[in-house]
């Protein structure tokens, strides 16, 4: 069983507005961080867009990788390589996109208390219920048994290509590929991208 | 006289066409990279949409910190934190959302450099004419005698934040400040913005 989950597509309009959600909280709960760091690769977007809104001048990177596919509930996380700048003594927030399993997470806030940070708060966009990690913020939660692969913005493309290279298993070519990703991931997507994407990955 | 520059608001779809651009240019002129890099704070965001289109999985960070404010086309630029990753060996495209001075982006390739990669190429969205240095790829050139202010979603708040507070020094109030916004700088701001700002900052 070719394994095509069911998506969510969002929009930039749906990530301005959790970015605002977020902010709003974190600006009402807490005071404003020093450093922002964002979690590669997922987090940057969100780091930076949080940074905008909370006035926050200084963000870092840390790199937490995935060793899982595209597109399944589960699979390791596992912190590489390690922050980009120094956070001792400073008022922290980390972020990320979403907490699925939350191994990333956990494991980063874990990082960066080793760091010796004075305050570490945490903060994704989405976060799914059956998460081992809950975030101290987040805009929106998914609970469990309405789980979907979220498929952001800054993303797009990779999970088109990984979710068209198992749709071209159920069947060939790019109308039977629009017609999987329609019936089993709930995506309805452009057959102009898919064009697109035909150009680079073989599909067809 | 109070520094309001001529601007041009950005949208998340120009975000993503200018993506567009540079990914079929780096696909046309060269080979995929296998890192990219991405600089603090404005490279973030384009940086992880190259990373998307490109299909590249590793991006690191690199702090450019900008010594001077927004909205003036000079000030210094300075490297103040290093590569959260190496580069050693690698083909690295370094990604910035703007040359302008291109102070900024010549120093980040120059200490990319200085890390031993294969081969170094730099991308950013848009190019001013009158920069010193001219990034390899680009999707949009600004000639110099149009020079604007360009906001990016993801600077939105932190530039109307900047320039709100020199458009009090002209007059006061919320409608007021968005008039002065809208004849000096070209902005229409949403009244709401405006009214959200001013929870934060004084400009009332």
């Amino acid at each position: 069983m070719v394994d095509l989950p069911r998506c969510r597509l969002s929009t930039w309009a749906d990530v301005d507005g959790w970015a605002d959600a977020v902010a709003a909280q974190v600006r009402e709960r807490s005071a404003v961080p020093s450093t922002i760091v964002g979690l590669t690769r997922g987090g940057w977007v969100p780091a930076r867009l949080l940074a905008d809104r909370l006035g926050v001048k200084r963000i870092v990177s840390l790199r937490a990788q995935h060793w899982g596919v595209t597109a399944t509930p589960t699979g390791d996380a596992q912190l590489t390589e390690g922050l980009s700048g120094t956070v001792e003594g400073l008022h922290v927030l980390v972020v990320d996109d979403i907490t699925d399993t939350g191994d990333s997470l956990a494991l980063a806030v874990a990082h960066v208390r080793d760091a010796r940070p004075a305050r570490v708060e945490s903060a994704t966009f989405l976060h799914i219920t059956h998460s081992k990690f809950a975030p101290t913020y987040f805009a929106e939660e998914i609970p469990r048994d309405r789980w979907v692969w979220v498929v952001f913005p800054w993303n797009y493309w990779e999970d088109l290509t990984a979710l068209a290279l198992r749709a071209v298993e159920v069947g060939q070519g790019i109308d039977r590929v629009r017609a999987t990703l329609r019936d089993r991931c709930g995506l309805d997507v452009p057959r102009a991208d898919l064009e697109r994407l035909a150009r680079y990955v073989p599909f067809g």
